[in-house]
């Protein structure tokens, strides 16, 4: 991961660059607007995920009410039109590493992005049946849902460090 | 609105004493979490609107997919279990203003927050329906959505000054 490392340095660097000389006052409103927005979206699927994920480990206690208003929250979201919020431009390389972490390739022509939403999407669907019919149904769905969330930020995402 | 203005500058007087007294770090993960995932919802619920409003208003040139898929997603939104985003303890005047502008009114027994979301529910199926059918219909469906939202942030949310 050593060269891995160096790369996102630099992107991070550059990123800071940019914003410094952009600055949020420059950058188009609705754009803004919209990465709050999917920042929204990313929040509200991890608020619900990680109910299920802490039940999954066994550090929060298994209620299958709980799970199941969780996972149909968790499917819902992913089932909407996301469209709006992934606007052209809106990427790290763009705007800088402050403004998002979004890398600019998730919008390329060969972008997995799309894919890694489907596939997210199919796994809620299954969690949304399996979360209130006990604590191993749960576990036997809750991978799918990791390797989705898992793929797009490993591909598309700035880590933090 | 006199009476008004004065008590809200004592309730922010008083929160923002309560949050320099408790300290986030004093505040459960739990509650901090949930807060910061129903300020969520709130954003998407308003980037969602906006769209409709904006379109309602002339502001933004009317487009049928785009309105329809703002209304669906306001929707799916508004149809949310959203008991967790609310625990017991996560008002203002428990955890001061900089962390939450939730009246503890919304809690008490005789709050219409539910009426108000349930209202919400009813007028985002309704513009679900009407949003794609031309800007007229959109209008036509505008006005209980935003009779819900200033109901609930009225009553039970601190304004900002």
């Amino acid at each position: 991961m050593k060269i891995g490392r160096t790369l996102i340095a630099g992107l991070i660097v550059a990123g800071i660059a940019t914003t410094a000389a952009v600055g949020d006052s420059h950058v188009d409103k609705a754009t803004l607007a919209a990465i709050k927005a999917r920042k929204a979206q990313m929040t509200l699927y991890n608020f619900n995920a990680g109910l299920l994920f802490g039940m999954a480990k066994g550090d929060i206690e298994y209620n299958a009410e709980a799970a199941s208003a969780a996972a149909a929250n968790l499917a819902a979201q992913a089932a909407m039109n996301q469209s709006r919020l992934w606007p052209a431009g809106s990427d790290t390389e763009a705007l800088g590493i402050e403004v998002t972490r979004a890398k600019a390739a998730a919008w390329q022509s060969d972008s997995k992005a799309g894919e890694y939403g489907k596939a997210l999407g199919m796994a809620t669907v299954t969690m949304a049946s399996a979360a209130g019919e006990g604590l191993e149904a749960l576990r036997g769905a809750i991978g799918p849902i990791g390797k989705a969330c898992t793929a797009c930020h490993e591909d598309y995402r700035v880590p933090f460090n």
